[in-house]
């Protein structure tokens, strides 16, 4: 194809964090070979190897970048942590920029310790997308809220649902702030699927990513997403029902599996595209 | 008082497993000492301890059996499993009733090995309930759909949410099927609070659960559940919720935490008493 892309894996798009034992030139070789010209990318590897170095490699390799994750843990009360959650999110966005990418994943935050009210933690995460919303639409920057799962609200996210992701985005303009689809953390929600057809209406879906749900989870539960097909996610229904809402951006495969990582990292690849083929397409 | 309840520790029913240490004879030894007259108990250690002595040990304590956990696991799709689940409720129903409890806690069951239509697991799990209400009717025992944390949907329980335990409550006459509601699982969700009203509004409020949620989560994240006051939920606030709904009943302590078990059973409980006083009351 003369875009570059591959046929039918022209709307995948490789999340770093999937094949976390790549090095970004790594990663940029594996896709390039693989025929993948799309991927996600995270802002501490990024910073390590340098924005301006990663955003010339990405280019280099022919590859857009779909996704920077994350901005995000807007949950703070105390004024200075929360001032400084502000500055680290502009960094953010100023990084997604330089990437070349318009989407800028954010997870919300947990709430605080000792703090038992839930939701005034939602209204500060409104509250401060607000604040960030602007500078980041001045860039050219989308902010994409990522409900996750429930089991996270504690710790890590207390947006939980699509629903809720959709009450903070719509108190915006839908070019300034959308939403991320993700399989992994929607699948159980029998509201998902109005929130999905939502979503579509109102031009907010930002970023859809698909993992595989399998149990038992491990200590912590922030890495046991299943590879595509391994679990009980009906991942083709979802890509339908985003593509039914009107959506045919890219599809992002994010897992975070030390199983994975572990192995070989072309033999993963394979593996990812297999599957993606089998269980996604 | 007149009744044998305690002043302040009326409405406290102690789950067994909460104390999963103590036999049968010391829980009811301890409640006895502690001024505790509610229980809720286990299906598994009562019969191994045979139902109708169970029964006549509570009795002679002076000990109400508040619920009886658990029934369900409806969601397997064979005919010849599912025959089987429908009969072992049937027994469990008839459980409940030589314990002179009122109240069958249903937990539905997860998703069959390599299905992935949740929809249809939860419908059947809405069949089996039509099939086995009128059953636990004519004993006096009233069916409890207990929604359990989206964490669990794969592998224990496909109904998540209050309100989807109601969407399946409301098919029956309220005396017949209820719903409980349990702090654990339903602190996260922002529908919890129009949830309860609802529920009190119909009055299928069958049995109210307090635990806290605690991090990091374990492996299987089955045993994982805090102390009352040693994590983020307002257990006070719900207590406030359901109370303002109408349910005026026993509010049950249901802990599953192996740091609760190792340690001595009388301190434990007395640690208990105190954090309800200080965290739920």
């Amino acid at each position: 194809m003369t875009d570059g892309t591959s046929g039918d894996l022209a709307r995948l798009s490789l999340n770093q964090e999937t094949l976390k034992q790549w090095s970004l030139p790594e990663l940029a070789a594996g896709c390039a070979a693989a025929g993948i010209t799309r991927v996600g990318l995270w802002r501490a590897p990024v910073q390590e190897y340098g924005i301006e170095q990663a955003a010339r490699l990405m280019r280099d390799s022919g590859l857009t970048v779909t996704s920077l994750c994350r901005g995000g843990f807007f949950t703070a009360a105390e004024p200075k942590a929360r001032a400084a959650a502000l500055d680290d999110n502009r960094a953010a966005v100023d990084e997604a920029a330089a990437l070349g990418t318009g989407t800028l994943v954010l997870v919300s935050g947990g709430l605080p310790d000792g703090d038992r009210d839930i939701a005034a933690a939602r209204q500060r995460v409104a509250d401060a997308i607000a604040e960030l919303a602007p500078y980041a639409a001045e860039r050219g920057v989308r902010l994409a809220i990522e409900p996750l799962h429930p089991m996270y609200a504690s710790d890590r996210c207390v947006v939980s649902t699509l629903g809720q992701a959709l009450d903070i985005a719509e108190r915006f303009p839908a070019e300034q702030v959308g939403v991320v689809v993700d399989t992994y953390h929607l699948w159980w929600d029998d509201r998902a699927p109005a929130g999905i057809a939502r979503a579509g209406e109102g031009g907010r879906i930002a970023c859809f990513q698909v993992a595989d749900w399998v149990t038992p989870l491990p200590e912590g539960v922030l890495l046991g997403r299943g590879q595509l097909g391994d679990g009980c996610v009906d991942l083709r229904g979802f890509r339908a029902m985003v593509e039914e809402a009107g959506y045919s951006g890219d599809i992002e495969v994010e897992i975070f599996n030390p199983a994975l990582w572990a192995r070989d990292g072309q033999e993963v690849l394979e593996e990812i595209v297999d599957r993606y083929r089998r269980h996604v397409l």
